[in-house]
């Protein structure tokens, strides 16, 4: 038998996003296909022809080692939206010109829930118009906001540099002895994951984070403000972890009672930062306490020096099983986790329609939310724990940690 | 042989202070000091009579290499500067009788050059008034900026932990193949060194930052604007890394530019940030680029999980030779580092009088700037290197890195 598949990468990048992106090229090697080309800046880069052929990138398996090491999206990304079919009926026919003249029986791609919008368009052109190319979705986002799934690989290694960064940020915020607030901004649009993350800083060796302040829930500054100051009669150092995304009972971000931008991305999200810094000026001057903020920032998606080997080998296996679902004929499919033990922890791969994925969100359940918003349960802890586990150590090279790129980046 | 001694902790933590701390209580009671006495917060702490016997915490050899893995100051720090020995004289017989009281016969400070300035003092006044008492500093800062020493300990691991998050972010910077700038901030107030060290993120699998802004040389923001914007016509993503303390030909900071900060910490430092908040808007508005700005923040001086083992092994070095100078009679001295041999890279300790480091800042020679001020000679590459080189691995309990705390902090 003789295949060629197409793999492709899309939306914000993870830690192990290339893990996914070996685990198809390797899973479609070892089950017999011949070429597996890659598509440069996703669904994008496709329409203007940019592709590679991985093979020639991907040749050692050291190279595969780096591969799975190497932050960022190998092969670019892109934030680009389909059009809807019955108003894009040209950018479909080029697509599927394309595949069709690369042979393609399979085609992979590698994002959040915005992406699997990309999948769930292809697959019922695919459908309408006879074509049988398979398209699967291979879910990746540090937001784990994707439904249907368990979780979602880049969510526990970002997890872990959060937690492992908070433990290192709160031992920092005590070496003085006087009275500080630290606020600690994290990623998350609408959902509070990552930021429920800082709270496994909390251990034995570590006091944690003292509070948590989740988008699912709004914020009130007034007994916000009472609160850290109640705390600061208790303990001298606060530390406060806060999703970017926070908002306010109506409707606004904290952010935008700061801030001036309001520029939008390709897919109208507002682009949000300055939640951190509003809210450490603002206790500063209601409580008169030396405050600082303190943006996790990039790091928290590219740090690959820190990853979870965990959510290495989950990134891999969700690639490796997009690849055997198409062979076995599933199209219109997103690969999910599926979490059948708790104690030993064992998550299996499973399929699910991608029309129940795309573009839906999941959030954080308000039960997880404790403390009048501001803290989250041991359930959170529990369920988050597992996927930070273990490590898959850097190949050090003259001091740093060694990458893979393609010569285009 | 009956010997206490005593050792504090001052000044910004780094993430291997504590492997000094390790090797000043090793030595010593390998050498034996019968009690190991460790003051909090500092000489503020012992002041008010603040210590702690270092035996009753540090009882293991695990204890021992969980500490060189914690970052941050175990025994706390503080930024308080003595008084001049003819204006402090309660200060000075109170600190005296609480050394006699715990019949310390030395006195062990680790800081950088502010506070080399208390060991200093402190050694002046023992021999004005015929103590003897042995006081010794053992050197720390991130910042690199202490004299009479080819570098700091501290340095080596924040200089790693900047050029592997360079690395990171680079790569991260890539993805989407549209025009963007992003500007990396990273410390030093008044010295480009750690600055310098993103330039390590240039190797046969990074391109590098592209332009590097040390406080050495003022800013043109004019330009500037012009060297980007020529850029960006060769390469779409510009990554360059802007030291916080970088200044305008007239003096100010640029970051003054545009906060309504002009808060001092008690060494009259202004406290810094914006600096790439400020360069990130001014592209943005002059050039119509994507730009963001990244504050590598507190991270700098905390990522115990990313250090190098140079660093490490020196830290603990300086602190042992401290010990065995002082016990050797040895007063009012530094121990510095001392390159004997590039390659293979040595470095033997040494010690120096405290007069000719306290309070003097080494900066970046000018001739290692290069290209008008906006990057490095290979020569200062060269000499970073070395000290970035090898790791520690963390002890990971749970998916974390594990870290020694004391009950106060």
């Amino acid at each position: 038998m003789h295949k060629n598949v197409i793999v492709g990468q899309s939306g914000g990048p993870t830690a192990v996003i290339n893990s996914s992106l070996v685990g198809v090229f390797k899973t479609a090697k070892d089950r017999g296909a011949d070429k597996v080309y890659g598509m440069l800046y996703g669904i994008q880069g496709l329409l203007e022809e940019k592709y590679v052929d991985l093979s020639q990138h991907i040749k050692t398996d050291l190279d595969i080692d780096l591969l799975k090491r190497t932050p960022s999206s190998f092969l670019g990304s892109c934030r680009y939206k389909l059009p809807e079919i019955k108003d894009g009926k040209e950018v479909y026919e080029k697509i599927f010109s394309l595949l069709e003249k690369l042979d393609i029986e399979a085609f992979f791609y590698i994002g959040g829930n915005d992406s699997m919008d990309t999948i769930k368009k292809l697959s019922d052109y695919a459908i309408i118009n006879g074509s049988d190319i398979k398209f699967m979705g291979v879910p990746k986002t540090i937001d784990n906001d994707l439904a249907c799934t368990d979780h979602t690989p880049g969510f526990g290694s970002a997890a872990k540099y959060i937690a492992a960064t908070c433990k290192e940020v709160i031992r920092d915020s005590l070496v003085y002895g006087t009275s500080s607030v630290t606020v600690l901004e994290i990623m998350g649009r609408n959902a509070g994951w990552l930021t429920a993350a800082a709270a496994l800083s909390k251990g034995e060796d570590c006091q944690g984070v003292d509070m948590l302040l989740l988008p699912e829930l709004p914020l009130d500054p007034k007994s916000f403000t009472e609160k850290v100051r109640l705390l600061l009669q208790e303990r001298k150092s606060i530390v406060i972890a806060v999703s970017e995304g926070t908002k306010l009972a109506d409707g606004r971000y904290v952010f935008e009672l700061d801030s001036h931008s309001d520029a939008v991305d390709a897919f109208g999200h507002m682009r949000l930062n300055g939640t951190a810094r509003y809210l450490a000026n603002m206790l500063a001057d209601e409580l008169g306490v030396k405050t600082r903020a303190i943006e996790l920032s990039t790091l928290q998606r590219c740090a690959s020096h820190m990853t979870s080997r965990v959510d290495i080998t989950e990134a891999f296996q969700v690639g490796g099983a997009a690849v055997k679902a198409a062979f076995e004929g599933e199209t219109g499919k997103v690969i999910v986790l599926q979490r059948v033990s708790e104690d030993p922890y064992i998550c299996i791969t499973d399929s699910q329609d991608v029309h129940k994925i795309a573009n839906v969100e999941k959030k954080v359940p308000k039960e997880w939310i404790t403390n009048d918003g501001t803290y989250v349960s041991d359930e959170l802890i529990h369920y988050i724990r597992p996927l930070i586990q273990a490590e898959l150590s850097p190949v050090m090279v003259d001091g740093l940690p060694r990458h893979l790129r393609l010569e285009e980046f």
